[in-house]
């Protein structure tokens, strides 16, 4: 925080959020397959963030940022830097308002996530796969551009729109014991805490991490953000580091984050694909992978799981590299 | 029709049959992608019964058969020959009611569906992949359990129950100027004749069918059922013949018979996966593939797809192999 005064998204601005975009995303549906379910010995619902038209939830966050910039700022468009979602929503949403989107990727980022953001109209400039090297050639681009940086995550406007998400789980359940969503730079999870915390406070908030990126684990048992360089996972939406915004919710109202392996990761995927039947990433891999690890965390309750994105190289499957 | 009275179910027969089997299926979501609506040049809508517990549409027609018996015949079970989804949406449905199911497989049917035949509580025998050993196969087995035959497509239960998916559609969407499935027995392609004739008289009915195996299409232009033995294509579910009463249905209602090369098969199958994103079987990638390759057909029309199921092995995928 280092003595700025945080803008802290409320309830209200999630509310807001969820009027604006409604035009622009999907209202996506809870998939359920009792095998799963059995295999828990929970009651699991998956909120389909992959079903999105852009693959994942980040469009979210990136509607909200692009509509409600005004005219004068949308003119010279948005920028952002990104490992992958983020950008391909950002270019969405700005193609949607028709202004311009320019976009900082590492050079290793997936070549589906670089694609679909050419294909939405994103101006594409390649980086070194490390946060310095981001954020140092991000620097420049905005420089350049003048235009309005929307951060992955650590951002209000990002983050109410994320929180519209969990308002939608709980509409579309009964309630849920427990939400458990993956956890990177934990914009998916602050949005759940800011949305829960009011609308459902007696559901418990999990977030799941890879034990190869777990910085968001070791922050939350030290008290403090710790920050890794380019951590090695497959899940590979998740290599960034919380940030001043993010902790803020992460450690008010997270009740514990579980990590999972490499291998207990793809392994999710997999089963997830066959008996869900649903193409997700394997970020997206990772809340199912800590259920199973902990089912009886989990014995017996209502459980939301985020399938937050579905944006996949069909022809680099990890269970088959 | 060997001069036997056919028994051709009735609309009102599949509105029971939607009664029946309501506690038993899913409603599937209507999916949809605006960049695979914009690759066709029309409005598509994918009805994913892929989502089904079991993964295919068979599950409608199955347990419509299964809790249609009367308790002295659900004592005896169950018994069926399929190339794959039925076996295992009949297992099911009989797993729902505790009664007995047995199957007869071709011994080159997918891994996966065998596996879920067994995981649902079937008992499979194998026969060899060809119509005349299933069906002398299937005789013994027979005659020794003396269980209720369900024919996988050629049944009037079975019929009844594929109608309800097209039911569904016309519920889920504000009509459709077409509704396009795959054909291979023609039981899908029946009951959807049998709905939409008389709930929604002015949608047209496309059946699309591989290339390698289009008896349907020929048996179209015919006039006659033209049948193959053992046809191969990519697309398993779609290798057996019409039979009388899906004949019935598709000689009168069916608008034409459009046909796809394997290739385009695996890439419409391919193209799915990464835009819907949605796990399904080749069989299930049919209709876009015909869609695709007729664009002057369907330019600017609301076309329903059936995704029928999604029951893959992950391990070989086509467009790997």
């Amino acid at each position: 925080m280092r003595g700025t005064l945080m803008d802290i998204p409320t309830y209200d601005d999630m509310l807001a959020a969820h009027e604006r975009i409604k035009p622009h995303i999907r209202r996506t549906p809870i998939l359920r397959s009792d095998y799963l379910s059995e295999l828990a010995g929970a009651e699991l619902y998956f909120k389909c963030e992959s079903l999105q038209e852009p693959g994942a939830f980040k469009v979210r966050g990136a509607s909200n940022a692009v509509f409600g910039l005004n005219e004068e700022q949308a003119r010279k468009g948005v920028a952002t830097h990104s490992s992958g979602n983020h950008a391909l929503c950002l270019s969405y949403a700005a193609g949607r308002r028709g202004i311009p989107c320019n976009v900082v990727m590492p050079r290793t980022a997936p070549k589906a996530k670089k694609d679909a953001v050419r294909r939405y109209g994103g101006t594409i400039t390649e980086c070194e796969p490390s946060t310095s090297s981001r954020e140092e050639t991000f620097a420049k681009v905005q420089a350049e551009t003048g235009s309005e940086f929307v951060h992955p995550y650590n951002d209000p406007r990002v983050i109410a729109g994320q929180g519209t998400c969990a308002k939608e789980m709980i509409e579309q359940t009964d309630g849920l014991d427990m939400v458990v969503a993956p956890i990177g730079g934990g914009g998916m999870v602050s949005g759940t805490c800011l949305t829960l915390s009011t609308l459902a406070p007696e559901t418990r908030i999990i977030a799941a991490e890879p034990e190869q990126a777990d910085d968001a684990f070791r922050s939350f048992k030290a008290g403090h953000i710790i920050a890794d360089d380019a951590p090695e996972t497959v899940a590979d939406g998740l290599k960034v580091p919380l940030k001043d915004l993010t902790w803020h919710f992460v450690s008010n109202h997270v009740t514990d984050i579980l990590t999972a392996s490499e291998q207990d990761i793809v392994d999710a995927m997999k089963i997830t694909w066959k008996y869900l039947r649903v193409v997700m990433e394997p970020s997206s891999a990772v809340p199912l992978a800590t259920v199973l690890k902990n089912k009886d965390r989990f014995a017996g309750k209502r459980v939301g799981l985020v399938i937050t994105g579905g944006n996949v190289d069909l022809d680099k499957l990890p269970w088959l590299t």
